[in-house]
């Protein structure tokens, strides 16, 4: 090809890292099965309106995304931590940061499993992840300022900035994740799901990581890094988060238990770059004064005991299982169908695309079947949105799933 | 005196209600032992400056108000409840009004101990009354909006109010509660404690309750009733909470479990007027979408059996000891010294008022016996504060309480 030996290992390097190249052992590189959408979305169609709970039919297999699956919560465990909580708990309202000790914990676990370096000083557990974005966005925004969001994205992060008046500024995503200079200019916070995007699952780029960091410096733009599933990576090593490779402090790291355990815990927390802290620190107080510490001691035993990485491999593999079913299923469907799965290699969800107006057929089809799937579409903000399936694995065993997808077949053939 | 039958036997019954006649029984009238200041305030200097939280000598006895005693929490009804909530509780985000057999159970529980009569579709569980606060400010003023408070007054109330951009007015408080006519009419929200004012410790009386529901109704201002601590209620029933005696929608009743059992819990809930119940609905779930399920099943659980009842009747005995140690003291002190106690039958702490900048001297003397008080004037917001001590009895058991009462007389001896 007439080029060096050092490009074509960038180049390599590149590929793996953004998923398009799986490195195989003692096997050399195979191109990935799941190559991700590279044609521009074609749907121009109105935005759809389908809400996502709108199932009026009955619901026998449930894929839609955005919980684990509650079969597998710790149960006896978690009872074991809560009662020794119970009797641990202390007098009095507590640290609005939330308690040293599962702040130390919390620190410590982020260090090894993320490689994010954050003092227990920066840390603050909050009400699931919802309550960092909202007292985020309440912290470095004024009414009318403008915040940018993936488009697709996470409705319920525009729907704080809303809340709070400041005016939400969709930002198209492509197979590099959020379109970094698409971003306006004026933006005083950029939120990013950088390590699955959410709901596409495409992984950020290094390149756009870098851009994305650059113009927060340059700009002086909080970002805020929604890392909301990266414990459920199955193939390759994830990239690092932007927080680690920021320099400059103008990344907020939020994470949350909700993926992991239970959406009903309400357990998250936040890094919080230093200049925000105090205003972070102060607004908590003012919105719900500390969280509340028999959950927070629970955890805290929990993790400490090393339990939740015991429980984090086990349900990695289950839920791997079922990635492989999907992913295996859609492959397959994508020669004989117009679908075209986005590669993914994390999380409780895959993603796919479609083409023109087949979501709204295949959505209200699969319902009177039963199989609740979400549309990609409803996941837009701005003017355009492109059609798409989202396949969530959190709520259905390995056999449900098969008899789903079996259903899910019987359907693309039927339309 | 040349007046009818009626206008005694009215008088009786206000003064009775209000706190200065006790009623005994088979034993006629007699004057309370405790009666409220009748006088103006007398302090006019400037605003004392002494952080509630500052002490940095080590502190032998707390007296400080504001939490329940430790040692009474029903640690062991709370595990029983706690596993079983982990058993039970739900997959998913859940209702962010909370969930619908704890709100079954706290509507059953106001009608029953309160007389407030309200369906559960109004109830919002919370993360303590502090998350009410904010969810009902955010929902009901814009910056710049005015909002009228008790002076002196709780000050994390006003903080929410603040971090909004609202504006504070202080209205003063006499031995009848807020003064009603003194209350701005360009308020939007007025905040009150009409069954024990924080802090401290009247009763709002009848007439002014009235006046207060007159003003909501004719100028559209919402109430906010804090009721944090009518569990703890000594001698008389308590009067008639104003959501009760409003007719026009216009109260918001908020309690908590924060005096009972503990504030390390994060357990309050609000009754939401009809017409706010929307706009507080969405807010809170941008804020942080729903309460834990496991804290909200464990506490469904404690009330639904009457253990909660069990053990209100147990502490309140408890409480009941240690309010007659503090006042029995303070009527004997009052007769010696400066102090003028207010009447006060409820609660965990009794204030006094005191002449002139001896607050600050008594304060510090305490702390230096190791003896933690907190002074009136600290909390108030208006331009001028009058002094006095709050004695708390949350913390100290009996004995501690009569040893810490022992030193406040030697200190008050000496100074």
């Amino acid at each position: 090809l007439g080029v060096s030996r050092h490009t074509v290992t960038t180049a390599y390097g590149h590929l793996a890292a953004e998923g398009f190249l799986d490195g195989r052992r003692r096997g050399g590189t195979v191109v990935s099965d799941l190559v991700a959408l590279r044609e521009p979305y074609t749907w121009s169609g109105p935005v759809l309106d389908l809400p996502p709970a709108g199932f009026t039919e009955e619901i026998l297999f449930d894929l839609r995304p955005g919980t684990p699956d509650p079969r597998l919560f710790p149960i006896t465990e978690w009872k074991r931590h809560a009662r020794w909580a119970v009797d641990h708990h202390e007098a009095g309202y507590g640290d609005p940061a939330g308690i040293t000790d599962l702040r130390l914990v919390l620190a410590r676990w982020i260090a090894k499993s993320r490689g994010v370096d954050a003092s227990f000083r920066q840390l603050m557990v909050t009400s699931g992840a919802q309550q960092a974005f909202f007292l985020l966005i309440a912290a470095r925004t004024l009414p009318g300022d403008t915040v940018a969001v993936e488009d697709p994205g996470y409705h319920r992060f525009r729907n704080v900035v809303e809340a709070h008046g400041a005016r939400v500024a969709p930002v198209p995503v492509d197979e590099d994740g959020i379109v970094v200079e698409a971003i306006p200019p004026e933006a005083k916070v950029v939120y990013v799901t950088p390590s699955h995007q959410f709901p596409t699952g495409v992984t950020m780029s290094m390149s756009r990581r870098l851009a994305l960091l650059k113009l927060a410096r340059d700009q002086d733009t909080l970002i805020i890094e929604d890392d909301y599933d990266s414990e459920f990576r199955y193939v390759d090593r994830p990239l690092e988060p932007l927080y680690r490779l920021d320099r400059s402090g103008r990344v907020a790291y939020v994470a949350s238990f909700s993926k992991t355990l239970s959406p009903a815990l309400r357990l998250g927390y936040v890094v919080v770059p230093p200049e925000l802290l105090s205003d972070i620190l102060d607004l908590r107080e003012q919105v719900d004064w500390a969280p509340s510490q028999v959950d927070q001691l629970t955890l805290k035993g929990y993790l400490a005991v090393g339990e939740f990485e015991r429980y984090l491999r086990k349900t990695r593999r289950i839920y791997q299982q079922r990635h492989s079913l999907v992913t295996d299923f859609l492959r397959v469907e994508a020669t004989r169908h117009s679908l075209q799965p986005v590669a993914s290699n994390a999380g409780l969800h895959v993603a796919t695309h479609l083409n023109a107006g087949a979501e709204t057929v295949l959505c209200r089809a699969l319902a009177d079947r039963g199989v609740a799937v979400e549309g990609l579409s409803t996941y837009f903000a701005g003017p355009t949105a492109t059609g798409g399936l989202l396949f969530g694995f959190g709520q259905t065993n390995a056999d449900q799933l098969q008899e789903a997808l079996e259903i899910v077949g019987d359907v693309l053939n039927r339309v």
